[in-house]
């Protein structure tokens, strides 16, 4: 697929073009997960051959800002570990203040995230993007409320968890690169470029997952959050999911590189992939310790199996991908 | 193993009898995760046939209170769906107020939790229970602080996922009953006759899920949080675990009966199973579905896998286990 | 003024007829604290005769619900006391983790609160109500955002506090009862029996505080939240609160009778006088401490400061009004 | 009183030197606020005569961090005013979804605050600060607990407000600058050189508010948090606001100067003052519009009035400090 940079009206064009609403039924939740059908789920299973396991998540970092500077996770302790006796017992608090009995104590905490910032790596529920007020399958955006969050398409769609091939496609290393520069795009032809150096072909049910280096470049190189702005797949790339029929995509920035390049259109390629297409997105991987795995074994697909918190009325949820091989 | 119940000088004794400390180094964060190698881990992703993926987590309620009335969890929206027209504008609102460009609109959130709390299925870390003030393999409480939360012995020690064979042992559907009562222990005796009931064996490096039925009688039953009490293993199962080299127990339940029927002694198997063996646990597990999934296709085994979010500091993580046959 | 109840059409129809818009002009913000001159307020505190100051609010209990049953308040400490050893030192945690120096050690926690809920002690500032989508002196509703809150009409308007003349009307005890019953309704008749029982009457920029015996039958009686609904004004009040030009309305309850008694308004009383007046309210107050110091000292009026915490963008604030006699 | 300043050790022998512990008897928990009687609070109130009321407080910035970059401030928004037609209606959410009932709409929200930081104005209760693992009046630190807080000494020994007189001493302009240097010290001499150059003495039961100028350097000046470090009351001044009997303190800084110029002295005016003297701080008080109105009216004191919120178990709470003349 060659590159080509469509203009600003084909891009709103696609809108209509690649959407899926109706596609699986009127009342349809899953979007492109309907593309992985459980006989590609159990196939995927049985190719493990190591037992090795890597997780594609980031740390959460506690009473931490996320780069654009907003309040993004913290953590209080309900209980510590602090004060205790070699008995178990702590003998100066108020009767009753603390959580012993006999020999035993506990220690507790409350996190809390705002989680679909970056660096948190997170899926996105369907109800987390609106183009023209509308989610996807024609849901008005109204149905995300203060008081109840989404009260349709929020994250329990995926309460069984998404399992299935995972492809990755590690951009930066097919062409020799540390990694891609803070505001390049991603168009087809390197997508294709990275499936041809590494011998694996992207197709329906798969999760793909595409590496730019971007993790590479926030710890080892020259980082700076203020910048704003990050690689990523053009939106030009919506064809090429679509016609891929790529059942989730995840990368290790928030998908697609920022600014857009469109005067007014920002996040295109959310807009169009998750509203009109259903496509599932999860941002913020972290994908330096899975493409140093492909690399050594010479292996880009694998198990990929990812279990979201079954958060009522959520938008998305914290997660911890992993990939067995 | 016959079911004998023990003094508790005899529990008490424990401790250093079942003690892992030691057993894998000085500083082994592990515990009995060291019993999964990955060939286990391979071979129980090679067993899956049907593409079948079962949650083992209920829904988290939000802006909800625990079984012991305390906080649990709360989603605050940060930004919804409201007002919006069907042009994606907001005409009313304070300019730059909106996070509306061109067409695009999001929805996101703060979600909190204190995922200890019953009824969130949560994993527990090491750093979660205290025995004489000490955690496993000889840390200090302490080092459990205010500041920094768990700085030995946080989730993070199973960053990676645990992924490995899981054997379902439904007691409550051995015995042919609906649930267990509120406050019933379970022994080593019942769990070996649902193990032959099922026609499966627990063994080293498994991980054991155990079904009382909690689930069902909490939807279906006569329930009563403020009853307290509730059933699950009783600390006479410790021999029974450390011999089959159980590698993570969870259970529908907060894993063992309570009351402990030991006036001195507040869960003691939480404190023998973490703090000297290292044994991990995922407590208030969702068995409701995996019980009849097994039951419907006679097979009491299945790949299980779990990505705890990797929480810095934090003494465990609410997470969604999968079960895929 | 008599006691007639009004029809829904006329309750309806008082909004413009007892309107504020416009009155101090387009741009007011402090509607009826217009009526608070500052020569008033110099000759409230002259009367202060006795040292004595008496709270209006109620302990802010913690980790605690509203009476609707929601979460209302959290502590979460984020450096407690344990764990110091008589000098000062805590020799155990990790270096660094305790904020200890010397000898000194502190102490600190965050505070939460969804703070318009009962029963604790708050002002509504004139963003907390809308009617028909519109705020005092015909500020959009839209104004109120998700992302920055009230962008107009915040608590900040009374930055500089509010002191004046205060005057308690003990309705309940000047009917020489203990409480008003769950759903009674305060008419103005009521208002003026304890004007003259008491000998005092309510005049321009007065702090009106209004004693149900709500707070009594809560701590004393037979309390049931569940049974929702409770004493307070009647609509009715609204022309007696306009020609007796009151600055500021508190009660112990949230001010007014609930149900209303009218089938298509809810919290008429609020939506008037706050929307279309522009008469702040103060929810919740304590009276039981006010009233039994008037009724011992036999004078109902005294000077009233309140300190609302300047929060930006907020619809109000959790306070403490202080009584000086 | 000359200005001398005194070496470690005296400094440290100063805890029992000027120690309250047992002054007040053995139960006492007011510390200086017993300074205050009834008559000087009357009397200070009928010193008003302008009716001009001074806020002491910042505004409460939102969804910000602190000097030291934690984490301070969060609102989030429970329900806004979006999506409101002119009916007061909106039709598009799902039924029930908005507190909309008639013409009428609410908003609201949760304020978080981690208020000991700076810059929120905020008093301190006498369980913030322990010197030798000890409170005021000889309470062990352990009394401040994770579950329970401050289970002695919370702000609630204060509900019923503090007002008494008020007096500002501004050191910056009675020395004709803009402000103090960032680690500037202020010692008794200075203090004495702002009495006489205002013409007011300091004395039993006042309110004492000490201006560095530091929000004007603040808000007009160089400023960077990041060089930590602030101008303030030197250790020194200990013997002088003992003698003088000072019943509170408030600066437009963290109250002492840092640090402290002791290698192994933190923060030893608050462990003094607290901890041996039971005086109560009020931190970080904005003085600029203070300052600004004592200088035009030429009148250095003032009704000083604070009704800290009635929180249980804190260790302090943020406050909105009135100063009326």
């Amino acid at each position: 697929m060659p590159n080509v940079t469509p203009t600003e009206d084909e891009v709103a064009g696609w809108f209509d073009r690649y959407s899926n609403w109706g596609r699986w039924g009127a009342e349809d939740l899953l979007g492109t997960l309907n593309h992985i059908t459980p006989s590609m789920r159990a196939a995927a299973a049985r190719t493990v051959e190591h037992g090795r396991s890597v997780s594609c998540a980031w740390d959460v970092r506690m009473n931490a800002l996320d780069d654009g500077g907003r309040i993004q996770s913290q953590r209080m302790m309900l209980r510590t570990g602090l004060g205790y006796r070699d008995g178990g017992e702590e003998d100066v608090s108020p009767a009753g203040a603390r959580a012993v009995d006999g020999h035993l104590g506990t220690a507790s905490e409350i996190i809390s995230m705002a989680f679909h910032g970056r660096p948190i790596t997170h899926i996105d529920a369907l109800s987390h993007i609106f183009w023209k007020g509308r989610m996807y399958n024609d849901v008005p955006s109204a149905y995300v409320t203060d008081r109840d969050g989404a009260t349709v398409h929020d994250v329990r769609t995926v309460a069984g968890g998404i399992q299935a091939r995972g492809v990755l496609l590690d951009v930066a290393r097919a062409q020799g690169r540390d990694w891609l520069d803070p505001r390049e795009p991603v168009f087809p032809e390197h997508l294709e470029a990275a499936e041809r150096a590494q011998g694996v072909t992207v197709g329906p049910g798969d999760v793909l997952l595409v590496r730019t280096g971007e993790g590479a470049r926030r710890t080892n190189g020259d980082w700076n959050p203020a910048l704003n702005g990050s690689p990523g797949l053009h939106v030009a790339c919506v064809p090429w999911l679509s016609e891929r029929q790529v059942a989730v995509l995840g990368a290790d920035c928030p998908q697609e590189v920022t600014p857009s390049g469109y005067e007014n259109l920002k996040l295109p390629l959310h807009g169009i992939a998750m509203a009109a297409m259903g496509l599932w997105l999860i941002d913020n991987c972290q994908l330096e310790d899975l493409g140093a795995t492909c690399a050594e074994l010479d292996r880009w697909h694998f198990f990929f199996s990812l279990g979201p918190l079954r958060l009522t009325g959520a938008t998305g949820s914290p997660v911890n991908p992993l990939a067995l091989f």
